[in-house]
């Protein structure tokens, strides 16, 4: 095999992991938690599907991409409860030198692209890394909505916690934050979110 | 909300009940089975970093919302195991059902391309469904070589079951059968998949 395509394979392999990575969200079952493959399919077909609701006009392909890899960081760095300050605060360090180990098992300007595509989410500038924010943030809380709140009533969350969450979610997209609202409103009003 | 975003939602939501979909599969560690969400990302990804390796230029965005959305039937058809002759007899008309009623949660054009795609993915003509297939492929037997052959060993797979399977991998690419070719050559040689 040509060093190019076994750099590849050696990636793709590796990246096997992300489906070991556990979040915080319940399925729609309300049995089971989600983990990042998982997530990350939801995203990239949200994406394909409710682009037209972005703010700005975004590239399909490249936001597809950019969720598909957002969470890679998390096979070495682990996932960091949206709600867990300790674990936010040295999110970032353990995530870059993950980003750098894993992308750069690739081909040199395939790792570039995979490892700025993620910076480029994380720093939520562009129109493609805002709409994927919006995908990000909407698909937890319409999960947690299909499960009557289930993993905000065990971490007792707040309204003000996932209104918090949500601020990103307008920059992508106005129409998806309308959905978000609709979610809070609703589960606030059925006790599932602690309004304080 | 309005009634086509509503729609959206709806399939967004339904469609996560692909999580549920387990496959023959393990994962890298070879101890879990990988359901087809994990499964789909995983294709979707490849589909992105591999696309150099199609044996014609394909549509990257088009084929990754084929592989995306290719296994969605089987949230109502069940996952056909590859080397399962009367499962595979009775495959066709209960996945064209499922197609029916689930791409048709969402708006008609939607609907539409997305029925549209799953078929073309089926009928496997095109230079992007070829490619999809190539992919669909790969991933188990990359699987399943990492894993020692644990699935192959488990249903006692023989070698011309694999490469069976594996004729329309040259379809999309060359490049890729190769790799699949080496696969099956070190399963056979270390006894993994049975030479008869």
């Amino acid at each position: 095999m040509e060093e190019r395509l076994k750099k590849q394979m050696e990636f793709i392999l590796e990246v096997d992991k992300i489906k070991f990575i556990g979040r915080q969200t319940y399925l729609s079952d309300g049995e089971r938690k989600e983990n990042d493959a998982e997530h990350s399919w939801h995203l990239a077909l949200m994406t394909a599907l409710l682009s037209e609701h972005a703010n700005e006009k975004i590239d399909v392909r490249k936001t597809m991409l950019m969720v598909l890899v957002h969470d890679i960081v998390e096979i070495d760095a682990g996932d960091t409860y949206a709600y867990d300050a300790a674990g936010n605060a040295t999110k970032r360090e353990r995530e870059l030198k993950a980003a750098k180990r894993i992308f750069h098992l690739l081909p040199e300007d395939q790792a570039e692209e995979l490892f700025q595509l993620w910076e480029e989410f994380e720093a939520c500038e562009t129109p493609e890394a805002k709409f994927a924010h919006s995908m990000d943030n909407i698909q937890p809380i319409m999960l947690n909505d299909a499960t009557g709140g289930k993993a905000w009533r065990e971490h007792q969350v707040k309204k003000s916690q996932v209104e918090k969450r949500q601020e990103s979610t307008r920059a992508g997209s106005e129409t998806i934050m309308e959905v978000a609202e609709e979610i809070i409103r609703r589960n606030v009003e059925n006790g599932n979110l602690k309004n304080e």
